[in-house]
């Protein structure tokens, strides 16, 4: 063994910690509105309903970082082993992440703001460059598990490139047709939902 | 094994992570109060009556919380194995859980207003219906450990519905005579506190 | 066995979480004070100077948690099984916790008022009650280990009732003698820092 | 066995916790802008870059508590037992780390600062004695794995004095050539960035 290589379970255990901070604090960015009339039902629906934006916001950003937990957590399924290159690229990724609510909160500010939609997209394509950035690394360095096919890496590289490019597309029809751009960052995450259909391998970690 | 299954213990770590941040956060949404008399007694006792509602609203959905994660520890103690489809029901309730925060601080900033106090019933309705559909899934796909006898895991679910039904009650009611409302969101949790009174199977795990 | 208990690993690892994150959020309430003259390094002494008082408040807080999670970190070494009881004290330990940004923020905010300090030292006494309960609970339902020997259990009871009685004192004598009360908050985190001079028992968990 | 000694597993836990959530609230001090004209591009584009130097700041102080999370998992990787004097070192290590949200907050408002500057170096200098101290204690107290050789240990505690004195020089540099502080800041955690070239020894943890 050339490098120095080392267990998966702490780097594991810290990305889980991270998304689930991430994907917990971006409600924090909605904040309870004052109302005029504090028992008025009225009043009460008007404040809701002009938060919408900043809601559906809050809501594909939960729903982009749950897809890439879920990858994440298959990823470390079939990868049983970490050297340092791939630590520094995974907290590459976790920095990404990370800043997302930042974009999330300025998005659901200013929905239709073209600068504000491209900077949303230009974060999720980021951070979907350094996610297959992370498969192309264990495939090459030979960290994923040997049980598993060559082509099931192969194939999990291929689709993940399919999210930045959508992303590219978001960010640059963002000052073009906006609501496309909204499109698109639900439309992919749906794609990525279901990592796998048939099993990766047969002795997966955690049985 | 016709679908794709893995183990549980990262989607626990996952799901304790989040719970854990959203119970711990709820209490950001009280704000230290300003005084105009930095020293005065009086002053510092009328700001924290003031923060009562707040407080109240801050007690219950810790409560919620509190008790969604022993039924969810509980859950988890019975079901060994998952597959996308839980995975992704898992997300939606940690997706509603996630939420708390806001209809929290709203619901404490406007104790007397309907909207707010039918919204705070709505997401723990969302909330309730989420978790029994993980157990319908959990029954049907088979994900739950053989030991387990078959009336233990539908008394789980029928036991499941009384809470649903109850906060839509508080939500209906929350216009016509409001503080049942509130009633109902300090007894349901009561009811869910202990989730079994006998052991549910004899090999479980952590054992 | 007449109890449902089952293993402690996740009541560990979700008091970890809530406990970490509780300790990590102090800070928060700390805000980046404005400075009139950007680059004047006698207005940025200044501002920081005027924060003292809240420094001094998040390190009380943070050590107090600290202290906790060590003594909370021994005692799970002692206790194998837990049933729901231990789990609903232990919930209720990290709700009295979860409560300590707001005391922390309020008494940083108004350090001389003696509502806030006794405030503070009311949520330190009864989260001393809190844990104290958990450890008889713990020796009443037969839940420590075996090979831990009786009298170590009982000095731990013992020595846990010294908290709440010097915070009861700091409570009562805020509107007397405020600064005894902050004497108070820094003195008894260290009495309780070491939880044990010798081994507890020979096979401790983790080993 | 003259101490109590006691495995590492929760300290690792709680450790990766604090880390995780200093590294994801980093993002909250950078609040969404507000735009007087909502759909303007320029004016968004105005306010994301009078946003830069909050991000210089943030970007910065993840990539420093990235690099301690690096060296923390590495230092643990060799560790296997800890008393509580060690404990205690590491609390007073993640006490450091989170106040980091405030001097980055700080620094980030106020970039040209002399005293900013100065405070968040003193805050990465403190980090980084705490650090050391607890590779000491380590090796002095054996608590170090023994299959780790001797000058591994001692090229560590050497390597991690570097961190120290160039945080020493950006304090002192801060009011006469800020620029070079920043230099500093980044400079340092690549040169920590890979803790070891070759494996500490065979039997790593986590295999």
């Amino acid at each position: 063994m050339k490098n120095t290589t080392f267990g998966v379970n702490r780097i594991e255990a810290f990305s889980d910690g991270v998304l689930a901070i991430v994907i917990t604090i971006l409600i924090l960015e909605i904040k309870s509105p004052e109302l005029h009339v504090q028992t008025s039902s009225v009043a009460a629906w008007h404040a809701l309903v002009a938060l919408a934006p900043k809601f559906a916001s809050f809501a594909l950003s939960f729903l982009f970082v749950a897809v890439f937990w879920v990858n994440h957590h298959r990823f470390f399924l079939l990868v049983r082993r970490s050297d340092w290159g791939l630590l520094w690229s995974n907290n590459l990724l976790l920095f990404l992440l990370c800043t997302i609510p930042f974009p999330t909160a300025f998005m659901g500010d200013h929905p239709s703001n073209p600068v504000a939609v491209a900077l949303f997209a230009l974060v999720l394509l980021l951070a979907g460059l350094a996610f297959n950035s992370l498969w192309r690394q264990a495939r090459r360095r030979r960290l994923i598990d040997e049980s598993v096919r060559e082509e099931i890496v192969n194939a999990a590289i291929r689709r993940g490139l399919v999210g930045p490019a959508a992303y590219l597309c978001a960010s640059l029809l963002a000052p073009i047709v906006l609501p496309i751009s909204w499109v698109i960052f639900l439309v992919v995450p749906v794609f990525y939902a279901w990592p796998t259909k048939a099993p990766d391998h047969n002795n997966i970690k955690g049985d």
